[in-house]
């Protein structure tokens, strides 16, 4: 497949990169009247227009139009079970997450009916999310349990996710997130439900191939920096990569826990000081920021401004979760990085496409247009400019999907 | 017109009313599982389906969906030329405002690039927004002039407003705003400007019957209260109704003088304290708040909350303008309204309908379900709640338009 007459080729790979730190964020590759040339699912090799091989594949005329590798979306809960738009209402009565989750709402909230609910249905809901997100330019999402907090239900949505996986033309990386919350059952036994998914819970997982990654919420009323340390250490020896949920509600010493560990990623960081970020800088760890969150829950966001002018990579994902984040769109994110954490558009899109690859362990396969990668990309509507994608915050940017080199 | 099966009927009126004000506007009225009939253009009856009447008429089957009253967006200036994403770059880099405004970016930027565009470039451009907003609910709206700053681009905009009254099923109403920002040509010699806008816009305006509103920018480094005062007065014997832009950068002193001459609106109201709110308190005057311009620049949001609390009516508009608000999405600006400003979602409908209707001085007409009204609705897609519709911030809304009785 040819793809002709590109406006603006965004995000051309110049030389092998797995991510972008600091300062190097800031320049965006891309060929003005370029075309793009797809084949075997790959990307088989683009350039400028006036070099087009002339073959007789089947051709996209692209004029007036951007060509964007697509949003790699490194952290979502989109396997839930029904909306939470009751819940918001006391959201809007000011309660904080912290008390929601007090008064039986929150996670706990989507755990009862997550549990209630049969797996065909529970596939049908998160198929449909499946199907939104990528009409919304993702080409590739991380989908973390968590939902589950007993072995039966947390293999629920692992399996739905791996259903996900062989439906769908996404690239999807499965995240185990027992440790999402305590669930009723071990009230005041913490450590029994840590044990629990360390002894019970990781073992079959393991066995079924079911997870990429294990991730845990170390916060405060959640779990322990020790408590994550056992999960983490009990993860690696099975082989898993792993990934930390921090510092959304405080500065919980899950950073240091995670770049410890050898965390993938670090995600959330909206408390994040001077000594996170020099505990960050040349690690192989990846920040990952959720705005959608900041946004909905009207708390104040990450310093990502803070951490690129520090030298560190970013990367931007959705949050998809029926609580916190009730959207998986990509381009929504991309407004709120530059409009409301300062980022420049180049910033935000480098973090939503190579640096969110990387946080999902995809950077050599995803998230750049560049020779031999799968060749996920996405046709704008024609827009006149760069900045115009975050500037007009509700203007739909994408009019053409191409996952794994079809159009979907 | 039939449409049966209505999941929700949304915002029907239960006695006549032009506008709801504060522990009013908490109380939607709404008929589940309802029938909704359209005639001559108009909403002929509507009720519950067990009553829906058996006719020839054509039929729309509204299963699993909800029928709203059009939006009724009555603060945009959405006649302009070029969207204006680059100057953004200044926003991110933390630029106010008003120090957009001294670099001679701001509303001058696009006077010139106004000045620059021929009327058929303008009202094609412009067309565009409108068949965008309709796509997205609105089916009234306010527009302004004020990109021209002289009686020649002043009258091009007017016109270019007047043809979209012709062309459009939008009920538009046109305002007005000579008095948007000084233009160069009289730099240090305000006074001279406000003249000029008495002496030499008004009378052919007038004459020409080109604008419903006269609306006024009363802020400090813009126009003073003794500016705005001639400048109303004026508008007054020419039997313009009034408006003022007013507390958007600083307590102006806008609101009381707005409602001093009796405009139907204030707009913005960032800046509004105990003294404005009882200023406001029993009169006739809207406050029109646009939460899409404190998201875009960041900025805090006006007390929403304090202002309906103390039994104050509010109305919600987009603003649409290329500087400080690229968006005309009302679906978006209702989540803004719960999600920042602490709205409850009954209050926030009610807000960007009937009493949006109010600030535009078509509240007779539009803005509720009532028998006799204007039939301008839209049906939803299938939304499990009317929570859902603010707590889902980027899922689309509108699925069928209807406007004076027509699919569009």
């Amino acid at each position: 497949m040819l793809i002709r007459n590109i406006k603006k080729l965004v995000a051309v790979e110049t030389h092998p990169q797995t991510k972008l730190s600091g300062a190097d964020m800031a320049t965006l590759s891309c060929i003005d009247d370029a075309f793009l040339l797809i084949k075997d699912g790959q990307i088989a090799d683009f350039g400028k227009m006036k070099n087009a091989p002339y073959d007789n594949l089947p051709t996209i005329d692209a004029t007036g139009r951007m060509v964007f590798p697509s949003f790699c979306d490194a952290h979502t809960h989109l396997v839930y079970a029904e909306s939470r738009e009751i819940e918001y209402m006391d959201k809007i009565r000011g309660l904080s997450y912290e008390e929601i989750a007090r008064r039986g709402g929150g996670i706990l909230n989507s755990v009862k009916r997550l549990h209630d609910t049969d797996e065909e249905e529970l596939y049908r809901q998160a198929s449909a999310r499946a199907k939104e997100i990528i009409t919304l330019g993702t080409g590739a999402v991380e989908i973390k349990s968590g939902y589950g907090l007993c072995l039966e239900d947390e293999l629920k949505i692992l399996r739905v996710i791996r259903r996900l996986k062989e439906n769908t033309p996404l690239t999807i990386r499965a995240t185990f997130l027992g440790a999402h919350a305590v669930p009723e059952k071990y009230t005041g036994r913490r450590t029994d439900y840590v044990d629990s998914i360390i002894n019970e819970m990781l073992p079959p997982i393991a066995a079924e191939e079911l997870s990429d990654y294990v991730d845990v919420f170390c916060e405060h009323g959640f779990f322990t920096v020790e408590d994550t340390e056992r999960i983490l250490m009990a993860a690696l020896k099975y082989g898993f990569g792993v990934k930390v949920h921090a510092n959304q509600l405080a500065r919980s010493g899950g950073i240091q826990t995670g770049v410890k560990y050898g965390a993938i990623s670090v995600d959330h960081l909206d408390f994040t000081g001077d000594e996170e970020i020099a505990c960050l800088r040349n690690t192989d760890t990846m920040p990952v920021l959720l705005p959608g969150s900041n946004f909905f829950l009207s708390v104040p966001y990450p310093p990502a401004r803070a951490m690129i002018d520090a030298g560190l990579p970013v990367a931007l994902a959705s949050n998809y979760n029926p609580g916190s984040s009730p959207s998986g769109d990509m381009r929504f994110i991309l407004s709120l990085a530059c409009i409301q954490m300062r980022m420049t558009p180049e910033e935000a899109i480098h973090a939503a496409t190579l640096n969110g690859a990387y946080a999902a362990g995809l950077s050599d396969t995803h998230g750049s247009i560049a020779r031999g990668k799968i060749a996920n990309i996405f046709i704008t509507k024609p827009i006149p400019t760069l900045e115009f994608i975050p500037y007009a915050f509700t203007a739909p940017l994408v009019d053409t999907v191409i996952l794994n080199g079809k159009i979907v």
